[in-house]
């Protein structure tokens, strides 16, 4: 008998050379129904996989990533099986999972394999997923390796196996009729995938090489149900429409200009109303709280950023040094705006008494991206990050930390974003050398995170080992609308940088220390969280955030002016609108505002001028009736 | 006879060959003792000079900038004079007039002259001074010229001379013991100089060649009366005392770090509150006229300003282009936010009914200066414009015109600059093949900038010749509290850019149209704004804009609890301020409030506690007496 280590810290007694499977089976048959695959002694494995001695165990199933990761890898070997049936013949490289699905770079050899093959492609695989085929692993030699891919004829196989050592043990999988060189692990058979469906189909470099051959990469999607195919695909389409940057455009709110340059987003009026009431109400919030504003040129001497070690982190594969008139003269534009606030802290010697300060600057940086990584607001080359460096001694950490953390889901909260959670990156216990700062400063930091967090009810997930080397950090992610998850703000410890800029206070104790530092940011970046929280809401801003809170929409040019006595009424409840006044008819009006999705159209005419009223109706919802504009501003604010 | 024309169109006769001091004494005694110079036909002559035959005449004091440089003009002469004397064989290089006095670049052989030996110079100018000695013009041929200083052995002047044509008539100036080359014009005799004052020596290398002699600088100052020297040094005393550099320091509004570079201010928070609530109130003078801010990149590449024709005017002498990983791509931070605001009105069609679109931004631009070029806020390699450009068709020009103007005075008087004047730059009537655009657009441009300029009744002095090649302008210039002119904002007429990047709206003839553009800053730069507003009140900023407008002062800790309830109410009143809690003496706590210039003391202690009162200080004036919390908000807001 061999002890099985469950997560809860039970310990049960199974036969050696029990599976994972089976020990499913032994809980429930629904469990044994939904296992794909197992974290075995820290491993993943498949669950089909004889344990031989005592093990810790974690069951995997779609509710998590590790297996939704492997039935992701096994509908690429069901796709590739289906792939040779339909094209004899082909071959194939690899065949991954990836974050929403699989792909698989093939050499179709003399065929053409385009998004018209896809049905009978997705037809075949369903075909033979419905066999119920076990995925079934072999250990094999190099040599038997290299012979069975050898006689296949498949040279990339082939060429991947000659990469690996000479003595190195590797594994073959089959499922049906056909046969992978794979690492595993796999899901217990093809019968537990019941839906498939082929997105894309592009060209891709065998090993990434534009030198070698141009391979076929098959991307797909995959589900044990019909009904998370059905659901995954409305939401693509919804997604769709609310792409921040189809939205963007529509709603004017930012551009970019060719000229200017990729990535480099200018924001219209619109886009910038809307970017400033944000900035404003993070700044309020902020001053509340004892932020200092402070404003920092957007470049800095090449040394600075050689002092604070950012040039050695940026310097090759970002904007490079710029020169000027005189000799040696180098300077950088700031991809971090902490440098600068060493800078400021630094300016003038500091008391004990005077900290926690905290220096706020909505910071504009630049980092260079590839081109084709860029993407609409989301990631870009210039950003302006909400920023703010927290000074303090090693005791007040824990209540900053609750500050900030306080802050952060306060404005993650405004915006409607509820379903928020955090990571919590702390050192590798097993490798503290990497670490700068003191032991006990670490403690404090680590503890005083988890301690927060937990006093604020936050979500977390703890990581160790993916702490930065200069202190622990917390990132913030949060769910959208469509429940696509997206990395928003941060806080992170630093006791690197107040090191390397040789930062001071003078203690109770008249020496001078070390403060502490916090890198913050709750949006993160203001072009990002704009680009989500457009997606997040469709482009239907919360009321209060909206560029244009109104339309008046007159009849016809006669009541213009009452259209405009009703704007200034308005704009004296801090009311916000637009008068379409073009000669356009009513309908056509209407149909303009909706697009523009302004939430609420004023329609007056003939009676509403005489009678002082407006006839509302409401975006997305239609007429809500006549009424005085007094009634009107009372049920706008009791929507706010 | 002759006729004479005066400025006002009066004509009178005169015997050909009367001088312009002879004219001004057939005006009036007193005039004549004040002429210093006179414009004879567009060129500046000795008041002395005999007239030929018929000429306008403009006859020039102290009064006007022309007057002045004459009489510091002659001051040169007259120093070189007294030097001369002193020591004996000296050698003379130029001697110009300058803004504020004049200097000579002297070779005094084996003589050392320092700042010791002013006395004595002084004396020994004032001395000559009174001889009254008759500056006296003599034409002389250049091989005479060269005679002449070749037997008094002073090889600079000699140095000059070569280098004139061999035909070019020359001319020496005489007084008293003294001949000096000279092209004039000069002050009738050396009796008006009543008052003079070196300030300075330094070296300064002959015809500014580093490789060349070495020689010494002395600079001075002079005045037609004493009482005019002492005010100048009273002035120069005040200027130093509200030195932008030494207020901004111990205000703590804003710093230079070494690291992040010379030029580049950053603003610590109480300079960022400052700055903050300047923009804010721009800002909003803004919105109600209809301005769309916009927010743009730092950088564009090279190829946006190629486009623009700033790479060609900044390219070499500023910062160089910023190249990335990717062969051959080329950024530039911007110089200018113009071409970005291009591109935002480009980035989609324009009807002339949407015409003007104004945009906004105060946006920061990076200009390289010499480092010995820079001068704390005022002279800086990095800055904030408050900028806006308005595209218009050419009719609404002056309509902007003289809205722009209505801004930019409102915002100069808000801030207590009642001394405002403008230079209106206008083309160069004999040469306009130098300048773009049609004479129509032309005439339009320059008669809407004049006739707005009447009409808000400003004063301007006009310039012909002074346009740019793409649009007259008009630049406003400020007198500070010390009487110094500063030029601040600016309004430009463009036809170049809109040309440049191909700018179009169609008009009411279905036809498309090139827009007229229009750039203008009213504070021309934040930086330059804020540090000629901190000379012009000496730290002591108005009461709204001020960051700090009260601290409260509890006698002892016993009151700080108090001193908070009192911060609150008057936190409802939007009144700003601190308390300062620290352990110290009220006196010490009253005289380190006072040095931060923060315009109210409220103390507090026993007494005000009990009666729900304040103590009240006024920054420079003293106490004010007790009052109840709502008489101070009274007293305040009647003072805001």
């Amino acid at each position: 008998m061999i002890n099985i280590t469950f997560p809860d810290g039970n310990v049960r007694q199974y036969e050696a050379g029990v599976t994972a499977l089976e020990i499913a089976q032994s809980i429930s048959e629904g469990l044994a129904r939904n296992v794909l695959s197992a974290t075995i002694n820290g491993e993943i494995w498949d669950a089909t996989r004889p344990i031989p001695s005592d093990a810790s165990i974690q069951l995997h199933t779609w509710n998590d990533d590790q297996g939704k990761f492997t039935f992701r890898h096994s509908s690429a070997h069901l796709m590739a099986e289906a792939l040779e049936a339909v094209y004899p013949g082909i071959k194939f490289g690899t065949g991954p999972a990836t974050d929403t699905g699989f792909y698989y770079d093939v050499d179709p050899g003399e065929h053409q394999i385009s998004s018209d093959d896809f049905p009978k492609i997705e037809q075949k695989m369903l075909e033979l997923a419905r066999e119920k085929n076990d995925y079934v692993r072999k250990d094999i030699s190099r040599d038997d390796a290299l012979a069975y891919f050898k006689e296949k004829g498949d040279e990339y196989k082939i060429e991947l196996i000659e990469k690996r050592g000479a003595d190195e043990a590797l594994s073959l999988y089959e499922q049906g009729n056909f046969v992978d060189l794979c690492k595993g692990p796999h899901i217990p058979d093809t019968g537990r995938i019941k839906a498939v469906k082929l997105m894309n189909v592009a060209g891709a470099y065998w090993q990434g090489d534009e030198n070698r051959q141009q391979m076929t990469r098959i991307y797909g999607v995959s589900f044990p149900k019909q009904k998370e195919l059905k659901e995954y695909l409305e939401m693509l389409e919804e997604a769709k429409k609310r792409d921040h940057r189809k939205l963007g455009a529509e709603l004017e709110l930012f551009m970019f200009s060719e000229k200017v340059g990729a990535g480099l987003p200018i924001w219209l009026p619109k886009g910038t109303a809307l970017r400033t009431r944000l900035e404003n109400f993070l700044k309020q919030e902020q001053l509340k709280r004892g932020y200092q504003p402070v404003i920092t040129p957007h470049i800095g001497k090449k040394d600075l950023y050689v002092t604070s070690g950012h040039y050695e982190k940026y310097g090759e594969d970002s904007f490079q040094p710029i020169h000027t008139p005189r000799e040696g003269e180098e300077f950088l534009l700031k991809p971090m705006n902490c440098p600068h606030h060493c800078e400021v802290y630094g300016h003038r010697p500091h008391s004990y008494r005077e900290l926690p300060i905290r220096i706020a600057e909505f910071g504009t940086v630049y980092r260079y991206e590839q081109s084709g990584e860029l993407h609409g607001l989301t990631r870009v080359r210039g950003f302006t990050q909400d920023d703010a460096h927290l000074f303090c001694t090693p005791d007040q950490l824990k209540g900053e930390f609750l500050d900030v953390l306080d802050l952060t889901l306060h404005v993650l909260n405004k915006f409607g974003f509820d379903n928020v959670t955090a990571q919590i990156s702390l050192r590798d216990p097993d490798n503290g050398a990497k670490y700068i700062g003191s032991d006990e400063n670490w403690e404090k930091a680590e503890s005083a995170i988890i301690e927060a967090t937990k006093e604020v009810g936050l979500n977390t997930v703890t990581v160790y080992g993916e702490a930065a080397f200069y202190g622990p950090k917390l990132d913030f992610m949060v769910k959208d609308a469509l429940g696509r998850s997206w990395q928003l703000g941060t806080i992170q410890v630093d006791y690197n940088l107040p090191e390397r800029f040789e930062l001071e206070y003078i203690g109770a104790d008249n020496q001078a220390h070390r403060p502490v530092m916090i890198h913050r940011a709750p949006f993160g970046s203001m072009e990002r969280f704009m680009g989500v929280l457009i997606e997040h809401c469709g482009g239907k801003f919360p009321l209060w955030l909206t560029p244009e809170q109104f339309a008046i929409l007159p009849i016809s040019d006669r009541f213009n002016d009452y259209a405009k006595t009703i704007e200034k009424q308005l704009a004296q409840h801090d009311i916000r609108g637009i008068i379409d006044d073009r000669a356009e008819k009513i309908g056509r009006k209407i149909r303009d505002t909706e697009l523009k999705k302004i939430p609420f159209m004023l329609i007056v005419g003939e009676k509403e001028a005489e009678e002082g009223t407006v006839s509302v109706r409401k975006q997305g919802e239609g007429d809500v009736g006549a009424m005085s504009i007094d009634s009107f501003v009372e049920y706008f604010t009791s929507l706010l």
